[in-house]
């Protein structure tokens, strides 16, 4: 039994019919390295094998008697694996188009509440021999580093695979009973209550920090929430997502980001930028405004690696998209995230999680349905206009039961006011953008992911000049 | 805006996470009768210039405010085609199994209740040049009659289509105001508060008549509810179902009818009957009394031909499950049967549609949810073991953008506590079954389905033998 944390739990509560916050992630893989050839068995197999190394595949959450606490996560008795790796195809010809068509669809479903949270699709019929695999897992167990961490559990560094120890016999857990449940949660509340007065006088320190650091003009600042622009993706979402994929060559990007003196981070931000704003100019709606994102960042500790929940937080970063030249952009960007990091060291990086532990679990789960029912994302200005989460992958290839992954796409959840969400992950030799949008807000995400590749291009020929 | 029924609108309140409450029809087609060629769009288009001719496909749900009446419905002004035509595809080889087990995912989804509430799936990779095309309708919307009156308007019987005339221009209609809505349930409410006390005096007459037919030795009898054996497919049901078909020659299944002098019903319950005792012996779990079947009937009146709404009652029927010989069975099964159409006309055909034009919407949706969320299907006897229904269709060949139609199998939704629904339909030279199943209680369906030709075999051995 294992309690959730502020955050995780915070995940579940804001889930709505329209808000879905599982996280997905497509890989793309090449069948032909397969010792013996592909059978969808094998991925299926190598998946049993190493369950119990990831524990949010085998657990499932329960609720407190009461609603005491937030739900606790414990082994699923009835765990059952052909529920959870399932088989498709996508229609001919297999490609891009009709692969992001699937993916959209099977990430519009949410997971099963009563069930461990995920579901793993393999998806056949793609071009060229490859074979695709979507796994969605639900937010409350993973983040964007975790994730990463869990495909280094799940994956091997060789086609011919390496040996699982088999799981731990001792390590069977029955259900908690009801008692069980409601002692743990008191004891549990007791000791949260005992850091509340700490916790406070942190935050009325962190809100001063900021404040000052905002009237010193020397002082390098973030973008403010709830001065976004708004634009036609940003409204009331629905259920239904499409998906769209893009990808950049990563040695040429660090070629980029040295000569310009900026991070990886801000390159992906101004190729995102560049992207949207072409987009949103063939649109004829570009706003005079720069469009303003949300970006994840992890705030976990050398401590925590390892650990499969959430500790992130999140800045509000500008992406200059007012700016027509792509050199000029990217430095602007540059000099927002370096801002709003400083102030979220500030206001003390693990703020936002520590508060998640205290909120009443119903403040989240009645504001989000009241928010989404009353379509009140459409009325005010939005908080932001996308997430851009970007996460470093492995620069050595991986196999999963002897197929190689070429391509891995993530894809991040979008929320009530912004049907936009692009999640990036670099992987060997390549940065792979993942966008997941609003199936009305955003039907032409094609086109946005288009708009990747040119934009690269743009800041590679200006380096390319000046370097 | 018309008002939904009564019993329409009881299929909406009864729904749940785990009940959903959809009716679905898998049309399998051979492309080779396409003239030009089979294209995706073909069948797109088809559905398009038709939807006129289907109310439901454009019409969405609209709530009366204050719930003061039960929904209406109303054209949807963001009707939206690509919303409801999908495309996907079965993995290889593409054979029966891979096509239910995609049909089993597809129909585990539950409608969207702020669209039109259908779907449909053209369902390409199929062996011998055939697509599959799954048409998922909300019950609130249709019945098995009317299903099928549905099937011929979509359908051609010539693979060169016919003239369709386009939509009246003046038959556009706006999304009624709150104020309009307010009023249109006021004033039908109280038209029907003026019918109540004739419905209470006939409700009084017909349970009179039920009761002394029942102490009549010399009456017919249907089966009683709540008699029904405990068996693994009874209890409480989950969101994911498992789907199944078989069939057989429907000339022999006539030849059947007329040696034994009884209904193609009768021998359509039969075979299912020998199907499903084969199934629990094979799993030693055959119970000592005969199992019990609900099985729908149409009290739609001539003048209500072309209403796609529900005209449908329902009589308990044993399925002489603990008769061992086939012929005997079938002879105990007509003689059922025929009981419970006295009773039911005793009790006068229309009386359950009657009475849930007066049945408070709460009363529904809170009971059957109640039920749900506490298993109490697992708790008493089973009310009944599962549905069987029956749908006359056409004997001639139709047609569905060009492509022959080849085989059709419905399936119907399965009820808490009764995880099983074989839905049957008479099409051309054939008799299609459609099995649908809770994935956990009936996990190999297929192994009952399989068992419907054998069964059958058994009855027409017998009457060969007689004829």
């Amino acid at each position: 039994m294992e309690r959730l944390s502020g955050m995780d739990a915070s995940f579940v509560y804001l889930e709505t019919p329209t808000l879905h916050m599982h996280v997905s992630m497509l890989g793309i893989y090449d069948t032909t390295t397969v010792p013996g050839g592909y059978r969808f068995d094998l991925l299926k197999d190598t998946i049993s094998e190493r369950l119990h190394l990831v524990p949010p595949f085998t657990q499932r959450l329960v609720e407190v008697p009461f609603k005491l606490h937030h739900p606790v996560w414990v082994n699923d008795p009835h765990f059952d694996i052909d529920y959870h790796v399932r088989r498709i195809a996508v229609p001919a010809p297999g490609g891009r188009r009709e692969l992001g068509d699937l993916v959209g669809q099977l990430t519009s479903v949410p997971l099963d509440r009563t069930r461990p949270l995920w579901e793993a699709w393999v998806i056949e019929g793609l071009k060229h021999d490859r074979v695709a695999f979507l796994i969605k897992i639900h937010h409350a167990c993973i983040d964007g580093a975790s994730g990463a961490e869990l495909m280094t559990e799940l994956y091997d560094v060789e086609p011919e695979g390496r040996e699982i120890a088999p799981p731990d016999p001792d390590d069977q857990e029955q259900i908690p009973t009801d008692a069980e449940l409601v002692g743990y949660a008191l004891v549990s509340k007791a000791r949260n209550a005992w850091r509340l007065p700490g916790l406070l006088g942190k935050t009325v320190e962190s809100a001063t920090n900021v404040y000052r650091r905002r009237r010193d003009p020397a002082a390098k600042v973030g973008a403010t929430p709830l001065t976004a622009p708004r634009t036609s993706f940003n409204g009331a979402i629905t259920a239904h997502r499409k998906a769209a994929f893009a990808r950049i060559p990563l040695d040429e990007t660090k070629e980029v980001k040295d000569i310009f003196g900026v991070k990886v981070n801000d390159v992906v931000l101004a190729v995102t930028a560049g992207a949207l704003r072409a987009y949103l100019e063939r649109r004829e709606e570009l706003p005079p405004e720069p469009l303003l994102a949300v970006v994840p960042i992890s705030v976990r500790a050398e401590d925590e690696r390892g650990q499969q929940n959430n500790r992130v937080s999140a800045m509000f970063t500008s992406l200059a998209t007012d700016i027509d030249d792509p050199v000029e952009r990217l430095r602007a960007i540059a000099e927002s995230t370096e801002g709003a990091k400083e102030e979220h060291n500030a206001a003390g990086a693990r703020m936002l999680t520590d508060w998640t532990e205290y909120a009443p679990r119903r403040v989240f789960g009645v504001a989000v349905r009241a928010y989404s029912s009353m379509h009140l994302a459409n009325r005010h200005r939005p908080i932001h206009n996308l997430v851009i989460s970007n996460v470093p992958g492995p620069p050595f290839p991986l196999y999963f039961a002897g197929a190689e992954l070429v391509a891995a796409y993530p894809m991040g959840p979008i929320m009530e006011g912004a049907g936009l969400n692009a999640t990036v992950l670099s992987y060997r030799h390549h940065v792979d953008f993942g966008f997941l949008a609003d199936r009305e807000l955003v039907p032409d995400v094609w086109d946005l992911a288009e708009g990747v590749a040119p934009a690269f291009e743009q800041l590679r020929e200006a380096a390319k000049n000046l370097g």
